[in-house]
């Protein structure tokens, strides 16, 4: 099969035959429909993200049809042929994390795509059944980033939620590809104002247009007042952040009221300090990992009920180099699928 | 002042001369805007409700401006003028409930217009500043019936919101006052598919207007099947009894699904058989019993919003016998709001 | 392999000889070293459950050492020679509920030796090595029951937490096998008084020296007052019912106080009426069904630091007779657990 | 009335002759039975601590007998002569955070004896009914120190909960006088392994005496591996920090399992930084402010049944100086109560 592999860090991916993989016991093999091109794999390629050996092929949200099952896979809900999406969150499946329904928390490295071989490419092997759902009817091209674009805000939605009462507000930071969905979880789940802020003027409209209240430059003067202001007397009751550097983490922070909650979801490595009397009282900072299976079919639920807007642009496979290259210079609007 | 007593059991209201209240310490004095009709007094006048002593002010739906405080109310966020509802669970304010946030849990019967005088009158006494909540700009006439007919479904609906994931569905039995708030909550708060069940064609079609995703005829052949169909695979993760006959409370444990959520909100006095193997595995039954000032404060950022309808008719407080009269026969559209 | 068969409901098993199972892929055969006789297989025995084939052997309870793995399911963290418990809850692995850590929720009915082929014999096919937990250095005889007779009540006990704080009280209703857990848990996991009612006044003295705070007489005159009196001013915060005819459903029910929570776990199919006045406002009623497989990992947890205390009596699988008719008419001290 | 009143920062107290308080409507006067000397009131008296009027009476633990009622006060469930604690986190009443039940929480400074004047004195002046607790027994010099040594602990604590399964472990920083509380509450309300860290060996010993299954020394070699040793392969699951210097917070977040809860209590200013990658995935990190009535009421429960010991000092309130002049050196052994 046809595969786009990296062999050195920092150069261009390479497209190349290598053998199509066999599944074995309990593995399926997927032929993929599209492949979203995700930011992180940016950081893989350069060499930045510790732990990958090369060559290796990327690619962790993946959809298609099931090729060929593994002795012992067959009559599990599944028949060749099934357009599925691939939850990414491969993890060794006994631990307490696996068992308990969060497999993403696993602390065996295993992710689909970013540890064994992943989904820029005509085939991918899949170790398990149980890392499939049907699409149900959407097309699985435009399925494909539903597992991390999509997922990875609807996950950190949902810790928000128990805080998100009516009259409270959610300030979201970074209107980007997982931004643009994290605005429509905001408005879908709960009640809350939601206060996007955001450099770019597109991203503003667009957020606006996907339900924000209110969209914010924070490059503009007193540009924290208005959003204190927006966020209501309490103080903001949720931050999400889908940057990550310290300056939105400091900004983040500052606007959390009381017993609010901070959810970090940008893996641009900033930092912010954590203290009892630098931040509201009680005031909560986590972080939030990718999402769980049955987030992930909750999320194709959404989909599939026509409440979700995604925005998607399609590749051929053969142009992988252009479009990591385009996603480097922050010119991919939504989401980039590569489709082999 | 003027108010509208009962005297007799059974017999009419009489708008009478009484000595208007002297708010004592702590106290507040509150002139009536309007007063809500709920259901639950016709069954006080009729002599059903057991506890209360004649002659008596019923009324418990309550909104209009601060009159005059007592020793020691002042200063505490309201100045006289000020346009307020009245959350009406009045507890003991220092039992556990009380002093948890739920206050309408409070086993001291002292419920605002069920045990002390009512707001079928010119003028309420109330007994601490902490039931007042200002309007923020909503018309006290409209705002009334938030505190019962909007606050119990809506404080119904937030118990089943854990349960309440994309892709699952809520049954919601009884689209009339409380029911057609109902809806409304599930869609705000919720991203879960809404089946109403109606007998009424009228509400019906108001209940999909509000957002319902389908709603159905109980009386229509198949009814229960249709039901379950709408239902999912998984059955309901909700049922919200909005009635309280034995039927709808057979139907709804009929429709619940594995872990599921039966939630009792209609006091029409039905009852369902509670074991192990008859419902679904896990299946939960429990009942809701007003809302907390807190949720009343959400129910009024909704209402201010503009996300929430509500359906009301106003009548001048002397025409109190023609209204009740109406409510009996299930003539009035929405909720009739008395304004002295 | 010998193995004790069920040829005929009502008839005694037969000790005889079938061929052991060799494991497909994915799958692990375990070499018994004990299995647990639980009351539900009585009902089984006796043809009232229904859905079991014959011949079957049966036995939910099991526990033993590693035999032999299938394709693919070696060097997923066990060795042949582990000695492990076996989570008895087998689901589908796919659905919802499985991926969720609730497999025993799972509706398709594949449970551990209630469907398929069972633990009283020699060896045991378990379909999936996440079906087994080394034990940690547990005896497995004496772990075996872990696997339901503490499971069970550890899931029901679990449920209650949120509600059992300091000063409040626990009615815990039948002191057998399952309940003598039950009271350890709830000392181990609450600061809550546990209120024990059981008729038998051997049991009553062993759930006092497990913990129990009082234990009361049912049959006692003015139990229920005692009950009552014992539960506190607000009433019982939780009752948890291991017998489940109508009258401890009744009892249960009369105890119970506001925003109280009943668990149903005893099977003997009794009911009790729900209704909106018939119970204490807001009082809730559920059943709980057997436990998690991370559940299972902390009742081996707690195990392991002798924490609990377990009555066990062993007998050969030879006995299996004898032991069935001892557990019939309730002369078994504990649990027993039977060795090939 | 006698008072020992702060009159400049930095010096000692001042014993005198002030007017006694009469109570206003809804209020109420306590006579002192005793109030614990806090180590934040040594902040407050060095003038560290901001907002803090001078001449100023101190102390916030505070226990007694009601003296007089003010206008209104009366009948609601006290008695002149009734032994009292008062809870000291005295908000405005009527917020959200006060009217949830997190009256602690409000944005009102009015703590007890931390704005309003305190009980180092022959009487205190409590603004309302609702912050009096009867002791149900308890000697209320014995009882002072429950409202803020025992509440802080217990509401932290309680925070923990649902991440303290059975096998898992909880990391508690600093045994002095809140820890010591803490490390009871860990074992009395939950099953987690607690391993106390304590540089102190005279603590560390009291730690072990009260239920800690382990308490190491940080200063010792290999500190760091010896408690990563001791909470489990998967991380602590919780980390309570009593001290809150940056390096104790720097070891807690480094010890932090996947998911575990970082929970700040000790007030001495240090800090974190707070990241994606420089802590365990879905760490969550956030500060414990005192605890709410319900909170308090919950710890009274817990002494009355005699499962929570306290290390109590008396003094009387003429030896103030005396006492802080030990408190500031170590030299308390649990806590000093002022006996005017």
């Amino acid at each position: 099969m046809k595969a786009a592999r990296l062999h050195t860090f920092g150069a261009e991916f390479v497209i190349e035959e290598v053998p199509t993989p066999v599944p074995g016991p309990g593995q399926v093999l997927i032929r993929i429909a599209g492949a979203g091109a995700c930011h992180s794999d940016l950081h893989i390629a350069s060499g930045e993200t510790q732990g990958i050996a090369l060559p290796h092929t990327l690619g962790h949200e993946n959809a298609g049809w099931v090729e060929t099952f593994g002795h012992g896979a067959e009559g599990q809900g599944l028949e060749v042929g099934d357009a599925v999406v691939v939850f990414g969150g491969w993890g060794c499946g006994h631990c307490s994390f696996c068992l308990g329904g969060k497999e993403q928390m696993c602390d065996t490295f295993l992710w689909g795509g970013m540890g064994p071989e992943g989904g820029y490419a005509e085939y991918l092997l899949v170790p398990s059944t149980r890392h499939l759902l049907p699409t149900g009817g959407l097309d699985p091209v435009l399925a494909a980033p539903l597992t991390d674009a999509a997922l990875t805000p609807y996950a950190a939605v949902k810790k928000t939620l128990p805080h998100l009462t009516a009259g409270r507000s959610a300030v979201l930071i970074g209107a980007g590809g997982l931004g643009q969905y994290g605005v429509q979880f905001l408005k879908l789940l709960s009640p809350a104002k939601v206060v996007v802020v955001e450099s770019d003027p597109g991203k503003r409209a667009l957020a606006q247009t996907l339900g924000a209240d209110v969209a914010i430059d924070p490059l503009r003067e007193n540009a924290l007042a208005e959003i204190q202001e927006e966020s209501g007397k309490n103080g903001a009751a949720v931050v999400l952040d889908f940057v990550g550097v310290d300056s939105t983490m400091t900004l983040g922070s500052a606007v959390l009221g009381r017993g609010g909650l901070f959810v970090l979801v940008g893996l641009a490595g900033g930092s912010v300090p954590f203290s009892f009397l630098g931040l509201a009282p009680e005031a909560m900072l986590t972080s939030s990992n990718w999402g769980s299976r049955n987030e992930l079919a909750e999320v194709l639920a959404l989909a599939r009920s026509g409440d979700l807007v995604s925005t998607i642009e399609q590749f051929p496979l053969s142009e992988i180099n252009e479009v990591f290259d385009r996603l480097g210079r922050g010119r991919i609007n939504g989401r980039a699928v590569l489709v082999p």
